[in-house]
């Protein structure tokens, strides 16, 4: 495999003006946990399927001891008449121009179906555990700023104060090269652990853009497990700050 | 040289629906003994030589101080009317896009002979030095699972966690391309040395897969030479757990 | 985007034996803080933006909370009927072939300008806080060391000892095979900290290049703010020699 | 600069059966320091600069300030009716397939000038100061041996044990595919500093190789200073076991 490949499952997929929503690995895995979300609660269906050579040489082995080559995958979905593409996936890009590849060939297909909005997701990492509900947000077209605050984005003077590093900045970046209109939401995270709570901020804000209300109940699961291995983490930094040893724990996967 | 090479030593090579057989150096070197002794053991003759930007620029010297540059090799051999090819060699990719440049390169040289199944051999992490006869597999077609079983693979739920990494993970991922059935089998190691029991255990799955018997005497007198080099080393972590330190042991080198 | 591309903002720009200033970010950001103080008082117009599958995938954030993708920029002035191209931007290059190539375009447009002479500008690291208002200079043509020195660079033999590593090193290097004049002018400076007096520096000796006097108040007012924070740093060194830990200090982020 | 240039000094070098010496930085500069010995009193001519994208972005500065764009070159001699060429320079490669790429290149020119034995020069590092007046030998023709033998070149078995990694070793490899006779000589050394001596061992093969005697007060001016630094690395040693700290020693610059 010299080049990225574009596998299609579906031949003749045609969408009206569709909204697309990005969410790959990245700060907290908050915009993998929403898209996820998005997938299983709005019945996307798989389309397309996208390996490359700038992924790593890995595969995922599944509960049936199948595997999986790791690659990033486009799901479509409608809800309320609006039609809606979801990039989800395994991994960023291995090297600094397979970001770029990969990026431009993600706006190649997001051109190709029609696409005139996309928002990419992410994490926003304040080193702290204390849960805050915020959203913040940065756009490639300033008009969008005022409509987005409608929807509950935060828009802070100069945050992220060194900008926004990986593909959910840059497919912003290159979205000014197809006049596509593009917004980063960042969930407000710690950036140590997977963060339900912080998906579940950055839903409500799609449940506003979409009109609509995203049952939550995965997501809720998923944040009451991760307060208790938050507790538990404050009590293993309490317990080195007085000398007493924590037990091997096996929720300590949970963090990234 | 910009392009890896492929160089054929034997212009007319015919064989009958080979099994394939891929044990590169990885965890404890496991599939690289197996693959090395069934070389040995089935008079495997070697057909193509495989050389590439993509490997270190190293040459390794011979015992008559002759030199050999790093490469890949494929042996053709038949036990019991089988056919089968090994591929064998120095190094997986010193970059990332050259694991799945030569991972399709192996794969077509695998259609052009023709062949239907690929083993790619391994070792599964433990952290453990004790040893454990276990093989753990994954497949790339699930109806694998049973047949596999038969030979005494053990899949485990789960398992490995974190997917498997490098040429033996990535070449079961690229035979789905390729409709080819591929399964990895894994030795349990500790990860830490060389193991030859590993080795063994791998070897005898394949005497099954085979059905036949292949002699285990090179195996076991480095298994056996193993076993006292991790004495040693039980015996210097204990000493210096209690402050003595050892003495300098050439048997260190066992150790990857 | 698989290679570099550059946007033209306006399509027929003719100049008249221009000299080029080039001052991508680098040893105490001083070349940056240099063509970023002339684009403001030479009011330079742009007239390209490069973007690059080199540069890292990475959107700046600005004030108004819009995105822009790293780039450089070559703006266009004129002071005293000397037209002028400034190589201003974000980055040199994430990877080593990137540089080169990078390097190459520059020079493609310079020669399709018209370029006669180009300065790189950068910093002259001597790991001490004192400031010297020295500007070291190399050249790739012996004939311009006289010219130079009148107008204030000082050579010092066998300096910089280990050569120019980067942008403004490699462009001296690869005008030898355009037959461009060039020279790199490095204003003295810590190496630890954003540096505009050493900026000031470089400043005073384009000023006698270009025979006018540029306006310093930006400059000197960022090298105010900056003599309060090397202070700082100072106190800080002596209370962590003496035991005292310092407060947190939002004027850190001075250092690069 | 997109792929490695290759600057043609003089258009027609004629040679007969030419000897090549291949002499880049490596350990303890052995190498380099042979052969600039060697064309500095053989009188080497310039012929062939080679520039190269997998160099670094780097430009050295001479003492007269002017600078030079790293790059490696070929020189032609003749001595004793014997035509020689040099290959001798900056850097090996910055990537992995730079090093290939290159070392294919360089056998491209030898082969268009008719080389038929190619000395590759090079450290074998023992970790020791202690001078050893040996000079280990590899060859990619088992045919070698005995004439080299012949030369004072030493064979050990087992040696080196790791192979040899960088180009002396892969230009080996890569003339086999050339059938170009190929040897490297590597001369003990610690790997701890630039030395001169190890340089004088290999000179001495050479001096048999060509049955002549070159002059070596150079190198043996360069391994009396080195002398005094591994005395005062010695003692700086001893120093610092006893606790009395050495003082800051501008000779420390000689170590590599």
């Amino acid at each position: 495999m010299k080049e990225t490949e574009i596998i299609r499952l579906k031949d003749d997929v045609q969408l009206n003006n569709p909204i697309m929503f990005v969410g790959l690995p990245g700060v907290g895995h908050v915009g993998k946990l929403v898209v996820e979300h998005l997938i299983e609660n709005l019945e996307g269906e798989k389309v397309i399927e996208i390996y490359s050579p700038y992924f790593p040489p890995q595969v995922l082995v599944n509960n049936d001891n199948t595997i999986k080559l790791v690659n990033n995958e486009i799901y479509a979905c409608n809800i309320n008449g609006q039609d809606i593409l979801i990039l989800a996936g395994d991994h960023q890009s291995s090297t600094n121009e397979g970001h770029y590849e990969l990026g431009s060939l993600y706006l190649d297909l997001a051109e190709e179906f029609g696409v005139s909005r996309i928002y990419t997701l992410g994490g926003f990492p304040t080193g702290e555990f204390n849960h805050n509900e915020g959203v913040i947000g940065a756009v490639n077209n300033i008009n969008l700023v005022e409509e987005l605050e409608g929807y509950g984005v935060e828009f802070r003077e100069n945050e992220p104060g060194n900008g926004i590093v990986g593909a959910s900045g840059l497919i912003l970046g290159l979205c000014d090269f197809r006049n596509i209109d593009a917004a980063c939401l960042m969930g407000l995270t710690s950036g140590y652990i997977v963060d339900p709570k912080s998906a579940q901020s950055i839903l409500r804000v799609i449940d506003r853009i979409l009109d609509i209300e995203i049952d939550e109940e995965e997501l809720e699961k998923r944040a009451k497990e991760m307060e208790k291995v938050v507790e538990k983490i404050k009590t293993m930094k309490e317990q080195q700050e007085t000398g007493n040893l924590p037990q091997k724990d096996e929720d300590i996967n949970y963090i990234i």
